[in-house]
């Protein structure tokens, strides 16, 4: 189904090479001022054509509202809007009707639904990011007015790799390049790295890293909707994520109790934060968030690549056209997207029980 | 909220100090005939004191069915279930009333309620799992009519861990040693590991590999409910988990595409599995689908710890009794329940729309 | 499915002559203190074998409280319970292996699932509103704290039937009879027929009236989760129950708007209450919610009755044992339950707002 | 929130004169061949300005598809849809900014969310309507393929009313005449009492029958979301909605359980249908599906009424522009869109689990 989130959620449509991408936003509190903006700003941000380190596609995605604000605030009542189609080179698609891309959900659409759109992934396509970037940027508009700040950046692109501590980096660095990487230097280094793999007709994977600071403590279910549990079935539902880690993570998981252990001081504060902020699934309110998100490399080589086609035959197919070498540049906007949903859903959720 | 699974779903009640531990499972398939000493078998995999590497707690949990099967078949109503609870130790936990143990649920359990059971952990205890084995071991034996088949194994115990490649591991030997690990000479440096950790109060952490073999393909929602968003949610869930990924996971992010590529085949098959049987979000039906779990190491130490009490002042705790120094062991059931459910969940739904 | 409810919802399971009837309460808020005697005392209401008017059942519905409760309180963790059968007559049921009853669940059980327990009607008797009646009974003292009070009576038996206006009617004096009808005089009229009826091994219906004051503005969402909309559909998944309106209902349809506005005075306050207290489905907070339940009667009759057995083969069944001449006694405390786990639901959803 | 239904779902957002109104239909079955026209038909059935007892705003109200179909097919993806906004006359709401519309949603949106968009009753406007019809048009014509056909019709206008057997009445005359009743002298009845009644700058309120014929056995859960839980909550989601009963409803509730059981033949058939094709919840298949559903009379006066305004002060409201002196005509088609939509949510929940 289309719809993400229990008390903050939001439903998405629409296909890559469709008239619109779009969605529904329900459940946003009323009386809240949105900067529109500031939400074409986020949208801008995940847009192809940024930089030589993603497409090329020259997209506007311009933002229609359609209903849900009156004098520039929520009422309480859901958002509709709409970003058009433009831009597309559908000549670009024309054989996928007959081959199924190798690691692309072609080949399991067909199989699920019996029918496919196969004009630029149809609905599999990146470009239904939209919906979740708008949605997060309604989202993160509300959760700064209780304090709550959510940022992310690309902390690994191949072998190149920021350390796992989240505090050496200035975030305000994010923005300053293409790769959106707060040191300056390993971000020179992935970008060359993209812009050699890029060359090669190749493609190159990597890792987002996420911090949440000012959350309350509360949030989460304790069972089976812990925090972490929600934040890990929205990262795993982006395109190209194919794994998820919080606090210490995989990392810690080779260590002993007493060197993860976060002893608890008055403050109430800890002595560390390797467990990530969350503790039986609940914010602690006195540690920030932080996770790790893996993308793979992009299934879209510009190279042959063997694969079958719609009768089950061997084929050979040639991609040509614009694609990213690299989605982590593009990834850190989606994957913010993502983490302000989930954080206001469980703020909705945590204050129904006060 | 204590409710997991949608179309395939249970919701579990109990504290770990109560008087039982149990739940109800919805939207089993009518006409299934179920056999209760399997389950019965699937608990006790989960129980503790099974071997020097687990607590040594002597709970016979033995399951009771109270509802929901007609002359040993599924009738399609509810399965209501519970496990009584016996030799608890209560004073072991007489002084958590006033001292919040790190990196456990205490404290976030008080600043979300205002109120905690603080005997064992309450409903933060690992005895919650019960309910997750109960309604995985029903899924299961649904699964198996389907030809889908769930097994897990511990990959990791502190440094010693297995090759990433599940296909090199028999899982018939997995039961054969206490940390059910395949690699018999693996399993003893692991368990002499977690002797060694637990001879001087200490936990180390460590991962689970599961693998799914049989999937037809079409499981999983392609946006939001993709199987490995299912899958994720679910095993962030368990307690102790850190992280999740699938396919090549954190690892195959610091590859190329033309590595990580999986060539389609007449079958159809595959020339790889890096993908872990997933494209697109959903299931391939021609590869295995496989992932990990991270599990930190237990916080529960059996050494003086700082902390501070529920006036905020600082402390010191010292934890006796008996708890698990590493939890891998018996977390492997409970990613196989958890993993179980979610197939299940999704099998049910993709019957929905065929 | 066998939850009812978003944020205060439940979870039953169990048949009429199996081990237990039982449930799982989830997202009772915390820290409310909940007098066990007045619980049990709701299910004693609603019992069979309480007067004349009743089915003779002596069942004693005990109930056991298994988790969620520290002290007396509610710790915001699931409330597991279980109500033991007993004293059931199987041997009344024996023939209702191969034949169905006409205008109860048996057909269509079988038709649905393939199979069905015919003890006792199954998972259709309404034994399963044990498991309502206790979710409502925990609801209604934590409404009661937000000074919100609900009750319920026999407004029509047959053809005798009280006004519409519930005004009129003092709730004190409804538990003073066998039909629990605030009117002494119908009261009695009512008891006649239905001994009548009895008599002839024939059944009545009649209506319900419930009654909700105190409610706060704000309650219901506008569209599709309209408050009367979650009454309605808690009503209607009472056994038996054919139909629900609220405020002026189906008389209100035959008359003019300018007869039936609620014109809005000072305080705020309306001129009358034709509404029933609920507006574009939101509470108005300034007028008594009020609703009517429309009950058929009961098709297991003491007479005999065509039907087919389960080859499709004409047959006649003929039933004995104990069973109600008239389900609106003891369908009292069940509108009530429903009413209570809406509005306590509403009430939670509404937190989330604020 | 703004989402009705499990598996057939549909999000609906827009505002009366906002830019548009518009929703998502989400799990629609794949492979479906959908006749546009025939949607925008019912859309035209719904629309203002149709005949003398309608509302003469002429809205052209014309479906734009944004997603979801493929060369005319369903491809499982979601229909997004819009229908903008035009012609409003927004002059006729000015004063509405500070006055309470007596019985309307004004004051308890105000009360619920602190603000609301007053121009033309903003969110709570039966222009939301829209998104039900669209919704039902889809899902009637995947409907038609399993055999199922639904209709409704105006079964009661003031005192002027049908006989309750809808088998007296022809389907095929409900849309002869503007107020959809197949009963021609009756509908010429009920058409002069509207025109009298909004000569006066009154209204009136009425009943719509709803059938539903060829619906298979096994069609709705057996507790909670019982066939008609789900069509009351349905139908008490519809804007003037005041009541709903199925079968012989409040009608039977008078009546003894020997006149209304409905005995089984051979077949298998009944021998009467006052169950209304449903029993324990679940459809029969072997009967058709009934219901009514009643319409206060609007409250939109063309009288001057006595109200607040939003300073709780005395005031008198003067309405005046188009608005519809009796909803039935028009409603006539949103119940039967929500009776589609239910239907179809029941049958793919079925298939979850044959």
């Amino acid at each position: 189904m289309n719809t993400f989130g229990k008390l903050y959620s939001f439903t998405s449509f629409g296909e890559s090479h469709g008239v619109a991408i779009g969605g529904v936003i329900d459940g946003i509190p009323p009386r809240c001022s949105i900067d529109l903006d500031r939400v074409q700003l986020e949208l801008d941000r995940r847009r192809p054509g940024q930089s030589s380190v993603t497409t090329q596609r020259s997209e506007s995605d311009r933002l229609n509202i359609l209903s849900g604000l009156y004098n520039g605030l929520t009422t309480g009542t859901p958002i509709g809007f709409v970003v058009q189609n433009s831009d597309y080179h559908s000549r670009d698609y024309s054989t996928l009707e007959r081959l199924y891309r190798p690691s692309h959900a072609d080949y399991t659409y067909q199989a699920k639904y019996g029918i496919r759109d196969p004009r630029g992934g149809g609905r599999s396509s990146a470009r239904e990011n939209i919906a979740r970037v708008v949605a997060g940027a309604f989202a993160r508009q509300v959760l700064e007015c209780e304090g709550i700040k959510i940022y992310a950046y690309t902390s690994q692109v191949g072998n190149i790799r920021l350390h796992s501590d989240y505090t050496r980096y200035n975030p305000d660095l994010i923005d300053n390049n293409a790769v959106r990487c707060p040191h300056p230097e390993a971000a020179q280094l992935m970008i060359d790295l993209i812009n050699n793999v890029k060359s090669k007709g190749d493609t190159v994977g990597g890792v987002v890293t996420c911090v949440i600071k000012g959350a309350p403590s509360g949030l989460g279910e304790p069972i089976y909707d812990k925090l972490q549990a929600m934040l890990a079935s929205a990262m795993l539902s982006i395109n190209a994520a194919k794994g998820f880690d919080y606090g210490m993570g995989f990392e810690g998981c080779s260590q002993l109790g007493s060197e993860m252990i976060d002893n608890f001081r008055p403050g109430p504060t800890t002595s560390s934060n390797h467990s990530g902020g969350i503790q039986g699934g609940i914010s602690t309110g006195c540690q920030d968030i932080y996770f790790r998100v893996a993308f793979k490399p992009v299934a879209t080589l510009l190279q042959p690549v063997d694969t079958i086609d719609i009768d089950g035959n061997p084929a050979t197919l040639h991609m040509t056209g614009r694609h990213d070498p690299c989605v982590l540049p593009r990834a850190v906007p989606v994957v913010e997207a993502m983490a302000c949903c989930v954080m206001l859903d469980a703020l909705l959720q945590r204050r129904a029980r006060q």
